[in-house]
């Protein structure tokens, strides 16, 4: 998506160690119009597919699933990261492992949300090595959910998660795949 | 709001000690029509108010803030939980008590997406005590920003937040608020 990727461009910020940042556009300070074009593409991308619902994870995949979902005119369900005690006991598990915090979480659906019935567009801001995916493909398994596949703003192609996934026959549409980053400098795929 | 009304007496849950649940269709599955109709329903309210921002916290206000930023096409800001490794050392920082989880958190804002020049609309799906709104008016403050006003999904209104802000001058308007529930029975204010 030519839109974003000049967006990443533009403002993307690079941190040590090769971190991509996009928090003054898409998952801290959200600009709202460019994720309704973000939705539109997962839309065209997605739209022969018959998805009747929108998935994601907490915190900075909602904006994209609900401005998704529009398009969709699907409900969103999104996992939540740990067990709420607010959630009720009766919930799909997946245990996930974070290397941006070094710490493995629990993602958590409640099993009333996600059912048979569901065919799901899986959508997310960021894939890197593909753990918070495998557990959102893990809780659909556990549902009988048909995944009917993925839809990832900004792939990080070098982290080989989204390729593991292609692989093992998901279908995964990245809007934006950084190929690698070179001396500050993002090449995309 | 009439249609928010009806579908909390339609499909709200009530648990043990008055607790209100709304996750079919509010804040973990989520009806994204309706979602819509929350934030054109803000929208009104608001449209006069020299909007530029909309503020919620995560997780669950996100959806609320997108839907509610796409009709005043603005970009929305979401405060974080915890400092986030992730975040920058940049930002904005309030201490909030939850309740929910009898624990203490802090809500943070990168520095960079909350200015002196932002107008400020806060929403979120839950008022009850006002405790993280309080700390989104506090990192307000912080910023510069000038906050326009409040607005919330469902307000718990037995549980004086909204009132108790009302009373400092700050404008919150709810789309629903519960004045209490007897016997399993909602009975809106």
């Amino acid at each position: 998506m030519e839109l974003l990727k000049q967006r990443i461009l533009k403002d993307g910020e690079i941190q040590d160690g090769g971190i991509l940042k996009v928090g003054s556009f898409l998952n801290h300070q959200i600009d709202i119009e460019l994720m309704d074009e973000i939705g539109r593409a997962f839309y065209e991308l997605y739209k022969d597919a018959g998805i009747n619902k929108i998935m994601t994870i907490e915190a900075s995949g909602i904006a994209i699933a609900s401005m998704t979902a529009r398009h969709f005119k699907a409900p969103v369900v999104f996992a939540k990261k740990a067990k709420s005690l607010n959630l009720g006991s009766q919930v799909y598990t997946s245990r996930v492992h974070s290397f941006t915090y070094d710490r493995d979480y629990d993602v958590t659906v409640d099993k009333r949300y996600l059912t048979k019935a569901d065919r799901v567009l899986i959508v997310d801001d960021f894939m890197a090595r593909g753990k918070a995916m495998t557990g959102l493909l893990d809780i659909c398994r556990q549902a009988g959910s048909e995944v009917c596949g993925v839809g990832i703003c900004i792939e990080k192609g070098f982290q080989g998660g989204g390729d593991a996934l292609r692989e093992q026959g998901v279908r995964v549409e990245s809007l934006a795949i950084v190929a690698h980053i070179e001396n500050g400098k993002i090449v995309f795929r």
